[in-house]
């Protein structure tokens, strides 16, 4: 694999002074981007999903903050710390699970504090740093997560997409899944399609097939019939938000896997920076679970679908119980059999 | 409901000596009959999925060998038996999973063995029977499915269609479900969408909709949840052929549902015709399981979606082992934990 051929795949590019989101709404076909020239923007194009993955709206919005503190310092020097708070709200409300969104904000909010003359460049690199700190610990979760990947012959299973396009760059599980391929310890992926957005069959297998690595798409419903045949030894999966107990929210569909996996003794791998866990809520009964338009469900391809009549659930997102995650990766280590105890020390930075 | 509501809905129509089948490709967006001529076309209208639903299948094959024997008897009155063997040969290479084709298949050479005059009216009469058979039986599994819920508030969940289209009406797993709702013992009803070919999303909703049951549509990843959170008590499916011992295959995706409903302590009942038992194969891993072209996964509603290079896995059904069934509903009775046994005793009518 050409590490360059990976690294080439940006979601989020600051370039002359101005914020650009590839536009993963029509990816593959299309490869777009959109500039953003403020944070109203920004959050709508988090919302309406033209950049989608926890890491990656942090990051997204790291910048949306930039661009709301050039905006307001430009139009009054005296008091953008005040009408900064709007914009910093607007995007916390742009999207509810994923915390890397709030972590990112807070981050930039502190930052925000302590300065007392421009804001712009002091903020740009405050960016700059969450999305290379980003990058940094998805190449340490690929190394940790491939560590425990052994040679069987067997393939994993991913959903969704973790890749370069959900995080700074390399991926979460994604970054796993390159690393032991890297490392020969797989030679075939195997990618759930991932309904509604078609993430997994639009993204995932987009990105591994410009690596050489030979993915395989399936319905979600197939799944279980893929794990009793024996063809996965892993399910790898990234989060949108870990509780402090080790439940995970991720993607719908996520949670059947989990349930699947057990049953059929397959591991079940969770890959998610730090940003990612959500030390203050206690487990993931407390996280908020976005609805989204049933219209995502009722229609296919962008064509309407069922019958005129026809309700549609449509949870974007599942949590998995920690006991069902045989391991959760950080940037800061392994853990195995999450509890509370050992997600604090992770936390800590103490060994597990 | 108005029970003429879903008896109007037909996918099997002989009219004025013609088979028509209605297009299921196209709904419900159109609303088309596609008139076959021969055995051949009828063969490539089950392939291409014209008509889906393992007795909707054995029904159309049926009159496929009505319009064959015409045919053959025409052209040479004296070898028309011998003739009609290839095209018995191509209708049961059509499709190779649902065991109601082969049996209707046999059923109809059984027929043509004894005749020694003109063979359409009498091969009409006895696709006729059939098709009658069907109906009968699946109002009577309607009632004995029906009788095992209990009104405690839950909706149910089904997968793919099992209604009138895929039957000679009413249905199977819908049959029990249209029961219940007149019955009184449900509200409302969950179905999966079921990807590939989303017969949820567009034959199920749109049956129940005409019956004014109110239903819901869910991707395939959101049904473990939709079990977590205690909303649904049963899971409802029909089969494409169950093995002796009662394993059960079914479309893709309901092993999943199978082992996701074990785990949460929701119920899993199978409801299908005794046509849809094979009592000559001893389990499910006998059971040769269709895979179809990939572009049906590659694509979604008729667009290209995965990158080119992109492969795809899409086995059409799965098969569910006997020990997370908990019920099988035929016309001959209610089979709780199957076993061969109690299929054999099941077959042979004799109470389970």
């Amino acid at each position: 694999m050409n590490m360059k051929q990976h690294d080439s795949i940006r979601a989020v590019v600051w370039r002359d002074d101005s914020l650009f989101l590839l536009d993963q709404r029509i990816l593959p076909q299309q490869q777009q981007f959109i500039e953003l020239r403020n944070a109203r923007d920004t959050a709508n194009a988090i919302r309406d999903m033209v950049v989608r993955g926890a890491p990656a709206i942090g990051i997204a919005a790291a910048y949306g903050v930039v661009l709301a503190a050039r905006e307001h310092y430009r139009n009054s020097p005296q008091s953008w710390k005040k009408q900064i708070q709007i914009d910093l709200k607007i995007l916390a409300e742009s999207r509810p699970t994923a915390v890397n969104l709030f972590w990112a904000l807070e981050n930039m909010q502190q930052c925000i504090a302590n300065i007392e003359s421009d804001p712009f460049p002091i903020l740009l690199k405050q960016a700059e740093k969450i999305y290379q700190d980003d990058i940094a610990a998805n190449y340490t979760m690929g190394r940790l997560g491939a560590s425990l990947i052994n040679n069987d012959g067997r393939a994993v299973l991913t959903h969704c997409n973790t890749g370069s396009l959900a995080t700074g760059g390399f991926g979460t599980a994604l970054g796993v899944i390159r690393q032991s391929f890297i490392d020969k310890k797989i030679s075939a992926v195997y990618a759930d399609e991932t309904r509604p957005w078609l993430q997994g069959a639009r993204l995932t297998a987009w990105e591994l097939v410009q690596d050489k690595i030979p993915v395989t798409l399936l319905c979600e419903g197939a799944a279980a019939s893929l794990m009793r045949q024996g063809k996965v030894s892993w399910v790898i999966v990234g989060s949108d938000r870990i509780a402090a107990n080790g439940d995970v929210a991720n993607k719908i569909g996520t949670y059947s896997l989990a349930v699947n996996a057990r049953h059929h003794g397959v591991k079940f791998m969770v890959v998610a920076p730090t940003t990612t866990v959500d030390m203050n809520i206690a487990s993931g009964e407390q996280i908020p679970i976005e609805q989204r338009a049933t219209d995502e469900v009722l229609a296919c391809g962008g064509k309407r679908i069922a019958a005129e009549g026809a309700a549609a659930w449509n949870p974007a997102f599942d949590v998995t119980p920690a006991e069902l995650v045989d391991v959760i990766i950080t940037e800061n280590g392994i853990v195995q059999n999450p509890t509370l105890q050992k997600m604090q020390d992770m936390m800590r930075g103490k060994p597990v």
